[in-house]
């Protein structure tokens, strides 16, 4: 199983961290975003948004970080539908996808594209992606404060989708005191057996 | 099974259309915009976004599009693996959720942003909007040229979460006429059985 991966990826990281709570083998094929190493002819091939990550696995390629967090959860346990990251019930595939969804739009609008201007000096609208980002993040917020995980009531590829960016928000100009259940739920997520980190999480206290 | 929804909006579209297919009976509660009934404590107590469209049916409260797609494959036929709109196979459902983060992402802050610019004008940047719109229409129109569905080889819930957006994304200023591959596949899903139309679409010729 090979992942293209970019270090300093919040959507590389979800795979990479996915991967270690699963206990999965995974090879990082790093790609140098400054050689437009995922914009050349054979990338595109593999991923027509010119993006990492990309995983690849026998004759399985996937493009999106969040089709492959379900492509990993059923391939550790894809028979089980207790203690699961994903589900076989169509009710909990579809409680899970309302935060893949979030995830996707409001954390990628928000949190990445405000960590992307601050961090990497991206062109983007700082002002439009911070204002995003405190409405996501007050979302969290109220849910987190009586829900100990996104969905199901236990830890699921929700989890892993929304937490990058959600922790590394403070990279994007935004402080995470205000936000005092999210943080807790921070902690439970880096307490997980066979979590790792990445540049800029576990975010500084 | 009520559908919360606001007639102009193609993420509710999504809904009612799905309904159509499936031959769903669907119940449409009209939420305005103008009076923020989507704002209220009871509303925002089924969705933390405080958006349409939201579905009620029985116990269960889904408060994104793309969940409530693959819940409404599920209730119809959630049993079979083939002729779905949804699989019960991981790698399958891996496949669809690449397009509906695609959605999610490109097809929102490009195409839907866009729309909400010109058509409603809303205070967004339409310049960095249709520039991520463009890029998602190529990646469709390559994609199309060689692919009749977005995935697995038939209509699935892929087609029908990036369909609107798609089709109305004239109305965000930006011309169908270079896309032919994407309006044969359009052609190919107002074809289908117990296809229902709304305000812009079928996109005119």
């Amino acid at each position: 199983m090979k992942l293209y991966d970019v270090a300093d990826s919040g959507n590389c990281y979800k795979i990479r961290l996915m991967s270690a709570l699963l206990g999965l083998d995974c090879q990082c094929q790093p790609i140098s975003l400054e050689k437009a190493e995922h914009k050349t002819p054979e990338f595109l091939a593999m991923n027509p948004r010119g993006q990492v990550p990309v995983l690849v696995d026998d004759a399985i390629t996937l493009w999106d970080s969040h089709a492959i967090l379900i492509y990993l959860a059923g391939k550790k346990d894809n028979k089980t539908d207790t203690k699961s990251w994903w589900s076989n019930d169509i009710t909990d595939q579809a409680d899970i996808t309302q935060w893949l969804s979030f995830s996707a739009r409001e954390m990628w609008a928000g949190c990445a594209v405000a960590r992307a201007t601050v961090k990497f000096k991206r062109p983007f609208d700082l002002n439009a992606a911070q204002k995003i980002a405190y409405a996501a993040l007050d979302i969290l917020e109220r849910h987190l404060s009586d829900h100990e995980w996104l969905a199901l009531d236990r830890p699921t590829i929700a989890d892993i989708a929304v937490y990058p960016y959600a922790g590394l928000v403070w990279e994007g100009g935004i402080s995470l005191a205000p936000y005092p259940a999210m943080r807790r739920w921070f902690n439970r997520i880096e307490a997980l057996p066979g979590y790792v980190p990445m540049s800029g999480l576990p975010a500084p206290e």
